[in-house]
């Protein structure tokens, strides 16, 4: 229709106005590249990552494709398949126009971990949190339906113990292999993990319960195939639990980052202030504000 | 030339004439995928693999691609990209004919995750470990010196609190990058996290701070560059504590199996029973005896 034929000519020129400056991180692992670069004269990151083969594609992936044979050995050979496009495609994501901080954000860099006290998060970290006053827009965007409205998945409407579940955008929801999903809550006080204390209890057994049963309905995955955990440090200020596939290794699932949803609730459980008094380790890039912050009181 | 255009003509043929019988395993974040299936009448495992995105094609690939919009909110955006063939290739191994050991060798195994409270753990978990009497005598060996005593690279030989610290075999001692110690203390009636007390602060403690002085002293690692942690389950139940670099993606650090000696020192300090009580939740994997007796408990 006329939208989308507006939308698919106005997308095919942004990348070919763009212009690479750098490419600041790239997986040969993973299949990604992060590049920062120009569109006109607006600064942008660009971010590829081809997708996952899909089961049900195989069987048109191998009658439309091209094999060109690189070696044979015994019963082993090794090909180079060239697919339809349409079967291999790239999923892109642009940001643009990109700020210092988003090219800081996707540049290779090494981490160290630090070990923050209950004193250290006061004087250290809710200091540079407060500072910094990141703009939570996009997430009231999607409380309020203003964005991304359609991603939806579910949500519970509750100002207290309500959320809103929706896909990451990391996952592309063609296979539930990589399945990742985010819960945020709406309650706009509770900045992390940090905050948590037992009179969240019913909001997180509520996020806890109703996300894994949504999931099962919506993806047919039990909830003994989830690993459903909260992030210390956060990438934004602002509550929301992550749902990934077990056995799907995602980015930040390390135990140096992750809490167990299920261990929260125990430990908020036997102790209220478990999360207030607590020493928390996790990592920091070389390049993160933060952690210079660490290094001047002299803690790292 | 001849021999090229007849390899081209032969390999084309090979795919198009594979009936897939079962995908045994894929991989959503690396993009992989194994197949196992029949080419005319010959069992044979087909393996896909995406190829890493080239920073040398990229100018090439902006403009030759054709880009579909998929969501826009603020100054983010995501596209699905349509790449020419030739700069988007498949790598691609066939096994042909495929032995039944092929086909085992690429099979994937689920995981589920298991919630063990601490009457499971006796009524179920212990009961298994005791009924399968595990040997521990490979450990007892190194222990003892009378294996592997060249491994290793540093022994505290105080009963009580001391152990022995030696490179684990998945890592080749070549870079530092993928470093990975493990710390076995000399204590054997320590089976694994569960079993573990206040009493056994000190042990603990020598552990964490001597593993850390070792590893700096013969490795230049200082102790922010490290993930010091348990397994539960591990893999043999004899307390042993794994030292990995921060930033190497070891199998079994994420957080449904990892626990970070620091946070289990500071559990122990604050509820000598902490690990004696609490659920802990595991994956196991389907073929895994344990995880047969969870099911027939009817606790999954």
């Amino acid at each position: 229709d006329h939208e989308n034929g507006r939308q698919e000519a106005e997308s095919e020129n942004i990348l070919s106005a763009f212009k690479t400056s750098a490419v600041l991180n790239d997986s040969a692992r993973e299949k990604t590249i992060f590049i920062h670069g120009k569109v006109t004269d607006q600064d942008a990151v660009v971010i590829l990552e081809k997708t996952p083969i899909r089961q049900d594609s195989l069987d048109e992936l191998f009658s439309g494709s091209s094999l060109k044979l690189e070696m044979r050995n015994d019963i082993y050979s090794t090909y180079r398949l060239q697919a339809p496009p349409h079967l291999n495609e790239i999923k892109t994501t642009v940001v643009c126009p990109a700020t210092e901080k988003h090219v800081k954000k996707y540049q290779r860099q090494e981490s160290f971990l630090v070990e923050e006290t209950a004193e250290d998060y006061q004087s250290i970290t809710l200091a540079y949190i407060q500072k910094q006053s990141f703009s939570m827009q996009w997430v009231y965007n999607i409380l309020e339906k203003k964005a991304e409205a359609d991603r939806i998945v579910y949500e519970d409407p509750d100002p207290q113990v309500g959320f809103v579940l929706l896909p990451d955008f990391k996952w592309d929801q063609k296979q539930v292999d990589d399945l990742y999903l985010l819960a945020i809550v709406h309650q706009r006080n509770i900045k992390s993990l940090r905050d948590l204390r037992s009179e969240h209890l019913p909001l997180l057994q509520n996020v806890f319960q109703k996300g894994k049963e949504q999931i099962l309905q919506h993806y047919k995955l039990p909830a003994s195939q989830l690993r459903v955990y909260l992030h210390y440090q956060p990438s934004y200020y602002h509550l929301h639990v992550h749902f990934t596939k077990l056995g799907y290794e995602a980015p930040g699932c390390g135990v140096e980052r992750a809490h167990l949803l299920t261990d929260v609730i125990q430990n908020l459980q036997s102790d209220p202030r478990y999360y207030e008094t607590r020493t928390l380790c996790f990592p920091l890039r070389a390049d993160d504000g933060l952690l210079g912050k660490f290094k001047e009181a002299g803690k790292l």
